[in-house]
Formats: structure tokens, C-alpha cells, sequence
């Protein structure tokens, strides 16, 4: 899996702001970024009359469209799919995923605070918070960063989620659902796949294996 | 792999209002249905000014934006994706995937078409066609319908399409690519693949398997 790193705060506290500050910052030392934004609500995105709108309100569950330089799709889900299964299906090929949002989740938390909208931080390290960005003056037990320092924030987030990518990533999905592996299993998971799958001819020592299998109707 | 039949024609001829009464009346018997547009040129899907269209003016790949009834994402392509490509990868739990356009494809393909629009059907037997949607006298070898018949087209895609789906299905991608199997490579790499997870704690006979592997850095 590739890391995941939540950009939270208080509405209007400036996350998007940031966030377009510090996608290029990475994204200019090479990494490919991928960008995540939880919505409570029911987005709209695409626009009533065209062909793929005109598809989902006929009743299709998941539509798309493909051109030749980009892909889109909205997809109708009984509940909400965590960040990890977004990043499993949607985010394979890219080297870091920013989210927007995801306070609950225990996933590594940076904070953007402002002391004119609310009187604390609304993470701790607790919450997993690993870093603040803030112009305010904040006891915090993390690194604090301020708001023109995008390119550290950019460095931090190399040193700490980067560096240091020498394992495998594996993620099984049943239905949809995350198969629960401990370390080993996950280990010899991979290592019997790669070894049944590397003998065959096409196999050119991939960076990523995604394996799709639909099991008979019973 | 799902089945897959796309829905061809000149421009304007009716495809999407054909679509339009062809998703309910597969979707009325029980079946999930998926649909993919073929777009040539580049859509246009967010909205300027959103948070996600910041993201990705911003420099992000691929972006997403999770509510809790419904997924939607944008990617940055290379090159346009295969509609097999696309199945596997979004719509791997819907039952059908119905595409317009991708009439330069292998697949299977039902034209729409109209006389007053163009001469003769842009597909021919050789180019998969299965059926026809015309209300004009033409003479092709393959069973013809009317537009009033979305009913008997649905009649015929499931006949023809869903009634047989008794073997398993897998597809492997490398780095994106689909790998090649033989059948009996297919059903050995399936095999295995179930042997070896369904001992684990939490295989619950599944319908779909996903399996995401990230090979560590060379």
C-alpha cells in the first residue's frame, strides 16, 4: 500500500489552500501524488444532459468515461469506502496519497489550524497527528510548520513516508472487503503469486500486480 | 471478466436514448449494470473553483472525492485505457458493463442505426456485430430489433451474454498491462490463488478476489 497522509483542520481553515501548495512541492521532486477529499454530503459531478449523466439516472450503477488523456467515474456505493480501499482501487500507481478530511480514521494526521476559527487543534498526537501547520503560537507535541512552508512540510513528509519504501505492499479484497493478513502471511502471499506469476512469458519485473478474479457463479 | 457489449453508431443516431431504455430493463431483472463512454476528445468533468478541481490544477494524478453513497474519481492517463482495462478496474462487481462508442474494438457490438443518418451500418459480422437497432428495412445477417424493443434487445443480451457464466474469471494486470494466459494457466493461477486464501481466517467464499501488489523498490 502506498502511505496515506490526511491534511485535516476546521472548515475554512485553508486545507485546500495547502494543499495546492504542497501537491507541487512533492510532485517537483518526483513523487506521483494522488488527492482524496471526503465529503459528508452527496457531491454532484457530473452535469445533467450528457450521455454519462443520462446513464446513471437510467439506472446504471457505476459509470465512465475514457478519453485518451484522462478517465472519470462515479460509482454508487452502499456505504462509504475507507481511504485504504479508495487507495487500493483507485490510487495504485501513484507514490503518496494526500487526503482532504479523514479526521476519524487512524491514519498519520497534519493539521492546518488557525486561532480565529477555533481555540485548539482539533487533533493530538492521539489522533495520530504527526504535524501542525499553523502561523499561530501552539503547544504541540509535533513538528509545527508555518503556512509559507510548504516546501519543509514537503521535506518532512519525504523523510518521515518516502524514504523508507524497501517492503512490499500487498491488499486482498474479498467482495470488496480487506482481507485481515498478519505480516508473514502477507510475505508468503506474495512471494508464492510472484513466483507462480514470474515463469510465465509477459512477466518484465512490474512494480505493481493487480489480480482481478471473479469466482464462479455457484 | 464481466461480459461486455458495446452500443455502437453514427453520431446522433440514438445511442444514448437507446441506452437510456436498455440499463432499466436489465436492471428490472435483477442484474447490475455498468456503463463506459468512449470520449475522443478530452471531457471536461469537475467544476472549476471545487476542492477537487483545485487539487488536480494543482499537480495530483488522480483525484477522488468519497461521500457515503457514492465514489467518483479523475485520472491522468498516458494512454486511453481498454474497455476490458476499464471493466477490471471499475466495474468488477457489476454483472454487465453496456459501453457507447469503442466501435474499433474486438467486443461484442449491437449498432443502432438509422437510415436517414448514414447509408448503410457502420458494422458488419466481421466486426462483431451481434445485433441490430433499426426501424429501417436493412438486410443484415444478425437479428434485428426495433427501437420500441429494448425489452427483446435485453431478452437477447441476457440469453446470448448472462445465462452461461459458470467458469471463473481472472484477469492480471502488470504495472497497468494485461499479462496473457492460456485457460489452463488462468484456472492454475485461479487455483492456487484460492487454495492458498481460503485457508486464511476471513474467506468467506467470496464472489470477487482483488489482489493489489506493490513490489518493493529495486
Amino acid at each position: 500500500m502506498l502511505p496515506i497522509v490526511c491534511v485535516v483542520g476546521a472548515s475554512n481553515v485553508g486545507k485546500t489552500t495547502f494543499l495546492e501548495k504542497l501537491i507541487p512541492e512533492l510532485t517537483k521532486r518526483g513523487y506521483r501524488v494522488g488527492c482524496l477529499k471526503h465529503d459528508a454530503h452527496s457531491f454532484e459531478m457530473d452535469h445533467p444532459g450528457k450521455d454519462t449523466y443520462r446513464h446513471r439516472q437510467a439506472g446504471a450503477r457505476t459509470i465512465a468515461i475514457a478519453s485518451p488523456d484522462q478517465v472519470a467515474a462515479i460509482r454508487r456505493v452502499d456505504s462509504e469506502p475507507s481511504p485504504e480501499e479508495m487507495a487500493a482501487r483507485l490510487f495504485w500507481d501513484e507514490d503518496i496519497l494526500l487526503t482532504e478530511g479523514y479526521k476519524r480514521s487512524n491514519l498519520p494526521k497534519i493539521e492546518v489550524f488557525r486561532s480565529a476559527i477555533e481555540s485548539k487543534p482539533i487533533c493530538t498526537r492521539e489522533d495520530h497527528l504527526v504535524a501542525l501547520v499553523t502561523d499561530d503560537a501552539v503547544d504541540v507535541q509535533v513538528p509545527r510548520f508555518r503556512f509559507h512552508e510548504a516546501d519543509k512540510v514537503a521535506d518532512f513528509i519525504e523523510e518521515r513516508f518516502l524514504k523508507h519504501r524497501k517492503k512490499h505492499g500487498v491488499l486482498v479484497q474479498l467482495d470488496g472487503k480487506q482481507l485481515p493478513m498478519k505480516e508473514f502471511v502477507r510475505d508468503f502471499v506474495v512471494g508464492a503469486i510472484r513466483g507462480m506469476l514470474s515463469s510465465l512469458r509477459g512477466w518484465e519485473d512490474p512494480r505493481t500486480v493487480h489480480i482481478h478474479i471473479r469466482l464462479k457463479d455457484r
